[in-house]
């Protein structure tokens, strides 16, 4: 099969490599199109290692595609069945293997290309909200980097979930294209008085920014809240924490990580996900963003337009 | 009635206050003997003002005594029945008024002065291990000040609920008396290299230490680790985070205080905690732990012992 590969830290190139065996629970997907994400970027500047059991040198964390081949102990799938999915690592190549019950039914009608910017975004999104973040309806939720793939996820979940999402960006476009989608009310984090804007606390944080926006996090949670934080763009050390706030107001700040789930954990949030969130699809409550295609060929083009913070929703590559 | 009373920050006064009232669905017990906690001595110092509903100037956290009289709506208690409890303030005096239903039986046969050792140090104990912490039976726990009224507790749960306690104190006294209620393993905090000294990562951590502890706390977590707030003795400001960390390993910061709850969550918890730990105490799996018993009119003995940091378990006064 033909793959992407990071021969040295940096660099990108298309290559051959050896088809992936399947095990007696596993499928082989023919990938059709694969969502980019930021782990790529680090995978590539040699920071993000792929967790055991996944290829080491072909990044990809999603896909969407068509069944190709099954193993002996397969029961859910049929060849040509369009499925979609998370995986450690690999899905940037013309084929994947992963266990059955990790494959999800691509919603009937929606092309490979918006599919493959279901699955980080959405179970993230999910995840972050509902399980991680213990959202209920009519709770105030903020986001960071709203125009990001999970942050147009959240917005669109908020309003499905009767949440009042805040959303901050640092470009005001981005919060017009977000309100569209669902957002209560848009923040931009480029006015140092940011935090004041967000209004009265919120009882949940989804943080993709880390070190410098977490003072001022834990002063926007209300009594009880939860801080969930998806990632670290603006560092990973933070200069200081008030641990009285935290204990005065029962704060929690949760770590949460997609990639290094074991097996059973993934098969178990996307048995929830198809259950509860899947069928938002189908009836339009939500919809996948997709900022652009790009050929595998040209991923590279991908990659700097990530890189760019310019995108709004989903990079996505395509063979 | 009597009560101690802060005239002004730092002071202790006996003095003579109207009685309460109570509520339909109130008991007005008449307090026998009361544990002191640390948020007495931060409240002497004019640093932790009662919560709304509560007694402003009466300190006092926890009562033991018997039932003296009850409103029309009381169903559960009589006149005369030994109860134990937790109040926002206001315990310190020989009247106190509190819902029936956050009131708890004192064990039979147990004498006032040790139920009073009962109240904040289990249920804080109980909650921050099970209920925050979500410990299960094989988990490691790593319990700091292990010798205080919280930490004897959680030895002795921990044996209870089948976990691994390690214990950190500044007193190899402490930590030897603590292997005799069920600690596993001691490790002196004077050693600059303690971290080390706790051995494999642990699933769950109760901390009382705060800013100076955080990182090292940060390190000792196993993946998915949770870390409980407790308390700030060293200080409630810490200088920095590896938010990194907490991302890639998913680990919780949990912050919890017992005083500022609702009256709903603390029903709640003294209902969960007459099931399923009140037992223990009946069959001898747990026992209160008091280092002294000090007469209410020395009040002022007691704070200063409590403030010694050389008490093993709890400090109680008596009337």
């Amino acid at each position: 099969m033909l793959a992407i590969t990071h021969p040295a830290p940096g660099v990108l190139e298309l290559a051959t490599r050896p088809d992936p065996t399947i095990g007696d629970r596993q499928i082989l997907v023919a990938v059709r199109a694969a969502g980019l994400n930021r782990a790529d970027l680090l995978q590539r500047a040699g920071k993000y290692p792929a967790p055991p059991g996944w290829p080491v040198d072909i990044p990809g964390l999603e896909y969407a595609g068509d069944v190709q081949a099954m193993g002996s102990a397969v029961t859910r799938w049929h060849i040509g069945d369009r499925v979609m999915g998370l995986v450690g690592g690999g899905a940037h190549a013309e084929l994947v293997a992963v266990d059955e019950r990790e494959a999800m039914p691509i919603p009937p009608g929606m092309r490979f290309a918006d599919a493959a910017a279901i699955p980080e975004a959405f179970l993230t999104a999910w995840d972050a909200m509902v399980l991680r973040g213990r959202t209920v309806a009519g709770d105030r939720l903020l986001m960071h980097a709203i125009g990001s793939g999970v942050g147009t996820a959240v917005a669109q979940l908020g309003r499905a979930l009767q949440l009042s999402v805040i959303g901050t960006s640092r470009t005001a476009e981005k919060l017009e294209r977000c309100r569209v989608l669902g957002m209560m009310h848009g923040v931009l984090t480029t006015s140092p008085d940011w935090p004041a804007r967000v209004g009265d606390p919120v009882q949940v944080i989804i943080d993709t920014l880390g070190a410098q926006a977490l003072e001022h996090n834990i002063g926007l949670l209300s009594p009880r809240g939860r801080l969930v934080v998806l990632g670290t763009m603006t560092g990973g050390r933070a200069p200081g924490i008030d641990l009285s706030a935290v204990l005065r107001n029962r704060l929690e700040i949760i770590g949460t990580a997609m990639r290094v789930r074991s097996l059973d954990e993934r098969i178990d949030l996307v048995a929830r996900f198809v259950r509860d969130v899947l069928p938002m699809f189908g009836d339009g409550r939500v919809t996948p963003i997709v900022d652009r295609v790009v050929p595998m060929r040209e991923i590279a083009d991908a990659h700097r337009a990530l890189e760019s913070n310019a995108t709004f929703g989903k990079v996505i590559v395509e063979w």
